[in-house]
């Protein structure tokens, strides 16, 4: 993966590589950031680091912030959430301890870093940095809608969580190494930390949205791919506003549908249904239609992960059949992802 | 119209009645906010202050920020805007005088006010308020998409600036001409100072835009009307996040879809056309029913300002039979007008 950020001054850039700090955490749903940036960044993460009591690990090497600084990391990553996102008291002395080391901290919890006096001190004292993956960069402009070059795909959704990131990633992955000149270019927390750099889509002011979209995906040469994690769904009562400045910014040539079968109601709502991948193709190409009169549905990516291997391709394989594109579980890879690939690349 | 705001405690409250700054202007253009203020909030403003050099007048009584405090003023209102959106330093030894007077400052300019450091010095010192109505509140919720009790009327447009505001102010005015309970609801600069108080829905970030709009028409009794002011258009690349997301959290009964004929392009983009009113009422179908599945068109707003009398007439009239529903100019009345107000009502 390139480096596509920091040069153009307009997103963010972090620290790398890492070190992974799991705090005192026995819940491994917490520790969702962690293992995204080991299973997709595992290159840019030199270990982790975990305090008495913790059960969960990455099985990545366990080192103190001054051992990670002789690997070569240059930033911890605050790899578990906390309900409510907050930063508890007993990880402050561990935090001041990697400033000491020489890391700046990278965190996409709630609560900002420089808001806990502890931290602000010793990073103002030492000269390091606190970086909060949530607050997005100063002076997005508003959009202009001028066509860029180069090639854009974006993930969306029939709803959020559902594995717009993952397919993303993935489809990045499976480009490169097809010889295509491709970058991830994330839009989330989670996303930003594996790129190294993005853009915090949802913590936009509404009037830039669509302005950070062109920000996050500049001209690039005509045969490049941007492949853009998605964010919400446009049929969301609460995410909307963010898929649409995305859809419009992004101007993408393709998209992918995500959804996960067996979800019937929307994430987080007083009972919303969730549409169908055919409205939301529809809905995408209408929508989309606006910024790049040639956008395409090029598949669906359908999260299988609670299913077992023989039911899920079964079931992918009946749902190309009816949809007419192919529809792939990038987690499961085999031919049906092959096929979504050669689809997005058409 | 009721004081809709500030006993919830969610949106901006403002400090009335006002007395209208012109600063040294010269050109009438750059004072839309003071004539928007003495057309349609005239009950609660008391006069004009004007730097000497300044051309352009409101005709309402000129007077000293003191002479106001004692006719009972409680806000200045920036009422004109500069290219830039600054406050020229000639302006600020009068706006300390009317800090000095006991007026609190209310602006809709990009610069806020309190960066300013005279400004910010004397607020302090004096115990008084400077007001950004470009900030929104904070602490704004994430949508739930819940429906909420009573009737809302959204207007929505083919573009940006074309009568959103002045078509929602006519609209409410009308509906309690005609005994019916109605408030009209703020979602600009202007249109906040005009209600004394609203939602700065460009200014919100994304996540929260749909909750914004939640919070801006509140549960209301049964026969109880909120007519929202529209932003934006959903077609439009830059600012149909806004739209949307506005769309979404207001969960409006009835739309009125504005429009100015013979306008052919979007305002600020790459050479993007305009959609059709068809189109823009299909669409706004389409996604509003995803919060309210009763949603319908109860006619169009033209603005027609660019026309004579006799012209704009014939215009609506064929309009209105092509589209089979009433196309009304607020600024006109008469008996189009009448006709749109009934269709939104019935």
């Amino acid at each position: 993966m390139n480096a596509p950020f920091g040069a153009r001054g307009t997103a963010l850039v972090l620290p790398q590589p890492y070190l992974l700090f799991l705090g005192d955490t026995t819940e491994p749903g917490f520790a969702k950031t962690a293992f995204g940036l080991r299973d997709w960044a595992g290159d840019k993460c030199v270990g982790e680091f975990a305090l008495p009591g913790a059960t969960v690990t990455t099985h990545l090497a366990r080192m103190t912030p001054a051992q990670a600084y002789a690997e070569g990391a240059r930033g911890l990553v605050i790899g578990v959430a906390n309900p409510g996102g907050m930063i508890p008291p007993a990880w402050r002395k561990s935090l001041v301890e990697a400033l000491e080391a020489g890391l700046d901290i990278v965190s996409g919890m709630h609560v900002r870093l420089g808001d806990i006096p502890e931290l602000a001190e010793a990073a103002a004292l030492l000269g390091r940095r606190l970086i909060d993956i949530r607050v997005p960069p100063a002076e997005i402009p508003v959009a202009n809608g001028r066509k860029r070059s180069g090639k854009r795909l974006l993930t969306v959704g029939t709803d959020c969580a559902l594995g717009k990131k993952y397919t993303a990633l993935g489809l990045a992955r499976a480009f490169r190494q097809r010889g295509v000149d491709a970058d991830f270019r994330a839009t989330g927390q989670t996303g930003i930390m594996i790129a190294g750099g993005g853009m915090p889509m949802d913590a936009v002011v509404s009037d830039f949205e669509a302005g950070a979209a062109e920000l996050l995906s500049p001209d690039a040469a005509p045969d490049h791919w941007d492949v853009i994690e998605g964010q919400g769904s446009l049929m969301h009562p609460a995410f909307a506003a963010v898929s649409l400045g995305l859809l419009h910014g992004s101007q993408p040539d393709v998209f992918v549908v995500c959804h996960e079968p067996g979800r019937t109601e929307m994430l987080g709502t007083a009972g919303y249904k969730l549409t169908s991948v055919e409205e939301v193709v529809e809905l995408t190409i209408l929508l989309g239609r606006r910024t790049n009169k040639a956008i395409r549905c090029g598949g669906f990516s359908y999260n299988t992960s609670a299913l077992g291997a023989e039911a899920a391709i079964a079931l992918m394989a009946r749902e190309s059949d009816r949809l007419g594109l192919p529809v792939a579980d990038p987690m499961r890879g085999g031919a049906a992802f092959d096929a979504l690939v050669a689809s997005c690349l058409a």
